[in-house]
């Protein structure tokens, strides 16, 4: 089993298959599986049936099942598919994540070619999902092809988790993730998992994601009275909601530094390491680009962090608040003389290890309470805390990433940088708080690939790397010696625990934090 | 002319034909004369020829025309309804005004009758338009047919101004104010002007109401961004504008107490008169049943005033500013992530004289500059003056007032309150400023009749009073002595100033303050 992996004859194979992969993207973009769209779940169905149709076709192919969203509603939620490659307990496990639903697209929404027709231009495949995650998801499926056409074993087995509801909350997937992580079940056996759902920092340079930022939702709502009143009638004798709240949320953030002004929300912000730090420097960024992307560029030019560094640990490792907007209050054009009865102040926190969403609320809620107490005005003021999710970060160096760097360097001939990212991704963090399985985000599109976006595109030559990439890393996890590699900072909720709907997503926290 | 004047007889004809007045008043509320919604131009213009018919058949009618609305509009804006009673050049001259539309109203609003088939309860007639301004208006016919039918001759020469956009801004009343004020037009010889529009105080004390506060609109404009933006991935990179719009509109006014933190905001506001002082101490006014009218009982039960005397003040003749709401961020229910691009405050304040709109708008922008420049924030801040309308003062001191008094005593057998209140009614304004008139407010409505709202009614006995102190006062006026008794503080504007299209409404000074 540890005979020299046959790189040549794999690389030569993928591009030979281009064609096939381009035709087979082809057709899965022609399914309009919109998954925010109920009267899609046919369309989400059939791609599921596409999928399983590719993968029952696969000799290597040990099971394949649809496993029913265990998430009840009407109309019906896709089940979910659970396919094993392989069950040789002498070899590790790894279990790969894609989801087949996508975003809504249409034709009139700006695009240039129409959206579920794959469009090739200029070396990209313009059409919705062919980048998120359609192209990537079906990588997997072409790498065991690639193996199984070239007679090379598999290195480890394979498990394929794929989901259909991804761009509408994953419904159901953390109910599913916390099942399938019991003893004997699909879950339980993994030794890594690797999810292919995000992005590149820029255009050029792969990168390997450990970290993502989480959440901690909030409104504060101030009411003054029960009808909402003329200015002209009442303005001079009643405190108006409007006035307590701009002065409650301008208490959250300072102007100019965008520091946090709510006391004790950095106390669990970790330390910054050595080892983390140098991360920083080394990795390929473009502040102007990145003026460009935000449209800054267009406005201001201005960036509230000064160099690459501060800019990158702003986005990635340190927490930020950012105010939305407010409900209630007068919202339209032009001027409408109303002092509304009831406005409430949306805004959240994007978290960061070892933030705990829970503990980040009884912070803010104390905050404001004091704040309102300054402020001495009779009104009534609440603060509803919508939940949030903890940040993930995990071990970059662990040889789940060891075996993806290298898989990069064979490709790239050069090393990935290691990202982390400022948005939200719950499924990583469920998975290692379920399983204690280390999580590795391998992107293989490109910062510019417009997911959500009008005319998403999936670049010919990523697409072609990323299955020679996926190929190596396999290969590379069949190498890594010893015992189940666990590495994650967590061990599973109690079967108790579980039974509390979104337990995580509320915030429990981890036992080994305890 | 000077003989005493049938009282007894004037209240018993008054008695014995309410049952036609409130069957002309059935008449009127039947037809939909709705100003907001341009499909309704035509019931508006029935109405007005429902008017104008009832002029034409009364006696002593000398003069009525339609006078074409000067801002011409598709759908055609109605016209000017313009009546005479006499020209005896040794009578005094009185213009009345009323509007014939009305504000929209349907069963599903929650009426609980028909809105437009006026219907009689405990005393109340319940219909959409008959205390707002169906009822004063047509008060002013039944007045003059008294007077025919009693033999009695009119003590003063009286004129009616009936316009059909009241409820939709007035749209062309200013230009037709300042062209028919031109010297040998309709408005060139009035000694004086009442206006029926607007409510009593309270439920049982007639009042007089001399002042109405003025307006000044903005909207403080915040960029940084040329689209929306994730907060996940650009949170804690960007001067996001929404905390920059919460500080500067948080800089405004103090939370606790109300105050304007404008600076200067207050320095042209009048110094209170002794005069002045003594007449809020006698105004009837229940604290409480305030509360519970502005729906502050329902919440907190707190005023920003403490007592009767302060509330009025704050209401009358004190400026106020109220943060209405934000444009451009997330108003919607539940939560989204988003950075807005560009949000815009949107305030405005109430006016008491002498303050001018524009030197307001100065003041605000210099604020806000001010304000914004110590948030040292990139973004890009605009301030825009939408406009506003200096405040109306007159003279209860006038002998339109004293006449107005002796009316409602006699009818009341009590002194009526002076009043003035926190909205605004530019066309006494316009009037005032452009013929140098004086203005009296009379209203015969009480505080609950429901304007603008479900379940509009005018009481029955508000009606029958009504036309009883309207007769009265008419000759009480007859009895004033002297030359026109001008008292207005302002001359008017010159011609070439007229041509500038809303010149007063922009803040034009008057040229006697100059």
């Amino acid at each position: 089993m540890t005979t020299e992996f046959p790189k040549d004859d794999f690389f030569a194979y993928v591009d030979a298959n281009m064609r096939t992969y381009i035709s087979e993207l082809s057709e899965a973009v022609a399914i309009q599986s919109v998954s925010s769209d109920p009267e899609k779940r046919g369309e989400i169905l059939q791609m599921i049936h596409y999928a399983e149709a590719k993968i029952k076709a696969l000799k290597y192919n040990t099971s394949c099942k649809l496993y029913p969203n265990p998430v009840k509603q009407d109309p019906e939620l896709p089940p979910i598919l659970l396919a094993e490659f392989g069950f040789d307990p002498a070899k590790k496990t790894l279990c790969v994540y894609g989801h087949l639903d996508v975003q809504p697209a249409a034709l009139e929404d700006g695009w240039d070619s129409a959206p579920f027709e794959l469009t090739e231009k200029d070396g990209k495949l313009f059409g919705r999902g062919s980048s998120d995650d359609k192209g990537p998801a079906l990588s997997w499926l072409w790498v065991i092809k690639a193996y199984e056409d070239l007679g090379i074993e598999l290195p480890v087995n394979i498990k394929i988790m794929y989901e259909g509801m991804e761009e509408f909350g994953s419904t159901g997937l953390f109910e599913a993730v916390q099942i399938l992580s019991k003893n004997g079940e699909f879950l339980s056996d993994v030794d890594f998992f690797c999810i292919s759902d995000n992005y590149w920092l820029g255009k050029k340079k792969p990168c390997l994601t450990y970290g993502l930022r989480g959440l901690a939702s909030f409104e504060v709502a101030v009411q003054c009275s029960t009808q909402d009143l003329h200015s002209g009638i009442f303005g001079g004798t009643i405190h108006e909601g409007m006035t307590d709240l701009v002065h409650l949320m301008s208490s959250l953030v300072e102007p100019g530094t965008g520091k946090i002004l709510v006391d004790g929300v950095y106390d669990d912000v970790l330390e910054m390491t050595e080892d983390e730090s140098k991360l920083y420097t080394n990795i390929e960024f473009d502040v102007e680009e990145y003026k460009k992307e935000s449209g800054v560029a267009g406005v201001s030019n201005g960036l509230l962090r000064k160099d690459k560094e501060e800019l990158l640990m702003a986005r990635w490792r340190y927490p930020t608040l950012s105010l939305h907007g407010i409900e209630g209050a007068f919202s339209g054009s032009g001027a409408k003389t109303v002092i509304p009865s009831r406005v409430s102040g949306k805004f959240s926190l994007r978290l960061v290890p070892d933030q705990d969403p829970e503990k980040i609320s009884k912070l803010v809620e104390k905050h404001l309470n004091d704040k309102f107490a300054e402020l001495k005005s009779p009104n009534q003021m609440e603060v509803k805390f919508h939940g949030g999710a903890k940040a993930w970060l995990s071990d970059p160096k662990h040889p789940n990433y060891a075996s993806g760097t290298r898989a990069i360097k064979e490709v790239f001939g050069m090393e990935p940088d290691f990202t982390r990212e400022g948005g939200s991704i719950p499924l990583a963090g469920w998975i290692e708080d379920a399983t204690q399985m280390n999580v590795l985000l391998l992107p293989i599109g490109a910062c510019d690939d417009m997911a959500h976006s009008q005319n998403e595109k999936y670049n010919i030559s990523n697409m072609n790397c990323g299955v020679k990439v996926l190929g190596l890393y396999i290969n590379e996890l069949g190498k890594v010696e010893g015992p189940k590699p666990s590495s994650c900072r967590c061990i599973p909720l109690t079967e108790a625990e579980l039974m509390i709907p979104g337990a995580f997503i509320r915030g429990f926290k981890c036992k080994c934090e305890m």
